[in-house]
């Protein structure tokens, strides 16, 4: 892989066990690539790991070499099964313990004598890590180097990374045209590769194939940085749709 | 981590750039997890890769030395940047090339004059690889020792993954219970932890805050091998749910 494609380019790394057991259905993988997408950032790469210290520091160390930014979600909790804010400490050889402006958030959110121990546990953070605030519920994220951790709830993620807009730093914007056609890759492969060659990396192509509503179809989604290419590109998928009299479904 | 838990885990490589660029949400993941955890196999990792053929080598020669199983998922359709055979065949140092058996399936599965080029293509795996039959849509994935390669599409792989029982030797099966809670995770951590600490490793405790219909509660999940064990963690945990009066959702 070329050193140069790295340069805005972000991994996700997904903590938890409830993933891999298949009892929780992840949708914070798809959210983050497509606001990373809106900054300009692209998502080369995703882990779904165990809740293990050993494998959380294995990771990180290596992917944070590896990749421009990297998100953490999962295990920033107040159970004994949260264990993010520890492995990232360790990982970076940093102090794990109570973060003042993290202290000092959750003793304001919570109503006297209601910042039980379990609570103090999610102030306990890396020393010298940068906070992600939380609207939603308080707790906040932390930023080490380029190590962003998130929590794994959903609609919490959604509140937090509004405030990261402005921490990311992106190349152009990726764009992207879909096509969806009634017929089958098989009809559209050959076509659709010749395009690709004449396009090189500039746009890249993708093909899939969809079952909707009772209908076989096909979406074809062209994906690059520079609107021209895109534009060239769409009109000639378009042009060869035409020909081959293949009923266009949406576009 | 100990080697011995590897013996009955896979890890799942999910090929495909839809996936990270956010416009596929998987849920092959969750699918094949559950599928496998009823077949006693616990999977320990997920890997969401680019369609790039280095990529798909580099790692699938790198987890199938430490996993029992590897699944894949994606790039074996009849379009450019359908890849995953062709990598797969150049990880092993495998020739690359029409698989007599599928070839056969595939002329058969298409009517006289239709079996064109394009669909030809999905006919080309690695020499020597099985079958994994399919019967939604004609063509087959394939197997290379612990490798098995699956299509993309969801419904596809649901249909196939019943032929593959009897090819997967299993441990234990993985037991669960779930008991969910009218509370937060902060209030029960401390006992969740030292009711853990009870059972070390024979039971996994995982903690997942939830909002539902309004409804603010955390759900405890147990996971173990060990029927009797659940049994008896799950009862310690329901008898200090009933000491701090916390409404049981579901159980």
């Amino acid at each position: 892989m070329k050193k140069a494609n790295k340069k805005f380019e972000a991994a996700i790394i997904v903590i938890g066990n409830e993933i891999l057991s298949g009892r929780t259905q992840d949708v914070n993988v798809s959210f983050l690539s497509k606001w990373l997408n809106n900054n300009g950032v692209k998502v080369g790469e995703v882990r779904i790991i165990e809740d293990k210290e050993a494998t959380i520091i294995k990771y990180v160390n290596e992917m944070r070499k590896k990749f421009k930014y990297i998100f953490t979600t999962g295990g920033i909790g107040p159970t004994h099964d949260d264990i993010t804010s520890k492995s990232i400490s360790k990982a970076f050889k940093l102090k794990y313990g109570f973060h003042k402006e993290a202290y000092d958030i959750l003793e304001k959110y919570y109503k006297p004598g209601k910042f039980t121990e379990g609570r103090k546990k999610m102030a306990k953070l890396p020393a010298t890590s940068s906070l992600i605030y939380n609207p939603s519920s308080g707790a906040p994220g932390f930023i080490v180097r380029n190590v962003f951790c998130l929590p794994g709830v959903p609609s919490i993620i959604k509140s937090m990374v509004h405030g990261l807009n402005n921490k990311i730093i992106g190349g152009k914007k990726i764009l992207s045209q879909t096509i969806s056609m009634q017929t089958i890759e098989s009809e559209i492969a050959k076509s659709l590769e010749d395009i690709q060659k004449k396009f090189n990396k500039e746009v890249e192509i993708g093909s899939y194939p969809f079952f909707r509503l009772g209908k076989i179809g096909v979406s074809v989604v062209l994906r690059s940085t520079k609107k021209n290419m895109i534009d060239d590109c769409y009109k000639q998928i378009v042009s060869f749709v035409k020909k081959n009299k293949i009923k266009i479904i949406e576009r």
